[in-house]
């Protein structure tokens, strides 16, 4: 069980990062570069944050459980600024880091049990 | 058709990173670590390699395909020498950088046509 | 001096990522190997670490003090288990986590005056 | 000699990454962002195959001179592009790419002896 959790954890932080990279290089394709500068900004340490949380939890780090905490932060940041934009690859970049966020919470927050 | 080419490619790129890590971290555990010295060394360049190859091919870098070429090869290269070993991770590792290595090859390789 | 003090900073952090990268390789060619994985681990984690607080820095990324916490705390852990073996790489490497674990702490800390 | 040769390269290699990190993020921040955007993609494929360069050539790899080859390309378009920009960040960046790819070029090259 822990196993496939992390395993769902590892997708979504996947999918997280291919969102942040298609984010990007489409910003930097759109009429309003410029209001897209922090979306960009952030996308990008979003990807390479995510990126080394999938590696670090799929090779059982010591360091992993706490890098999600970080990792949970960056995607909010990430998710509150693509948010403000209407562009669809900004709502989908948004949509992936919010899953990847509350996905990173649960696996770094205990379950509590009767 | 050209853009589900890449997803397919990039889930088989991301596959083999997953298998990669897995592999590393459990040849370390084995017994007979020493014999499994080459195959941690080339799982940990291929992991780096082909999480490199997804994100350019999913940011349309002009770098992109260039790179599946030597990413092939580190496939190739890994899935060997994975391929001498019983563990099931190696097993795994070898199949998974078998079928990456085929995609990288399908992809940079111009289809002819009748 | 802000600057200056990121750039030392950066400095040591790489200086870390090439002695975890030659300390790993190193290991992975000694007679005890089995001996090593622990320390083959760490050095591989810490790399990775290092190498992204590095860029994180060198980009001005909001994240960037918050990934020190956790990269002051990898280059502890691969420091002390470094620092348990006699090889020269390990002394090495040992030195250079030590070195950048106190430069991450020292960065994360504010620095009060009379 | 060949040691201080890849430590030499390695430092290149370093110094181009900040440069590319430092001028994607300056690139960000100019009013002419629109005017940019060919520079901070250039930038960021060029930092992260120059990162995996040293690593790569650090960690003694087998696909360590092959990646030069293609690493001196990223760095001579990422020049290039950046070398038609006034900023101080792009001629520095374009300074620092162009250094780079001479010592990729230098490395994978064989020096001929009379």
């Amino acid at each position: 069980m822990e196993s496939n959790n992390h395993q769902a954890l590892i997708q979504k932080l996947l999918n997280c990062v291919l969102a942040c990279e298609h984010c990007a290089t489409a910003c930097l394709q759109e009429e309003d570069v410029k209001m897209m500068a922090g979306c960009i900004r952030l996308d990008r340490d979003c990807a390479d944050m995510c990126t080394l949380a999938a590696r670090l939890l799929q090779r059982d780090s010591v360091i992993a459980h706490q890098f999600l905490l970080l990792c949970e932060e960056i995607c909010r940041l990430c998710a509150d600024e693509c948010g403000k934009h209407q562009h669809d690859h900004c709502r989908q970049c948004a949509a992936a880091c919010h899953e990847c966020a509350d996905a990173c919470h649960a696996h770094h927050t205990p379950v509590t049990q009767d």
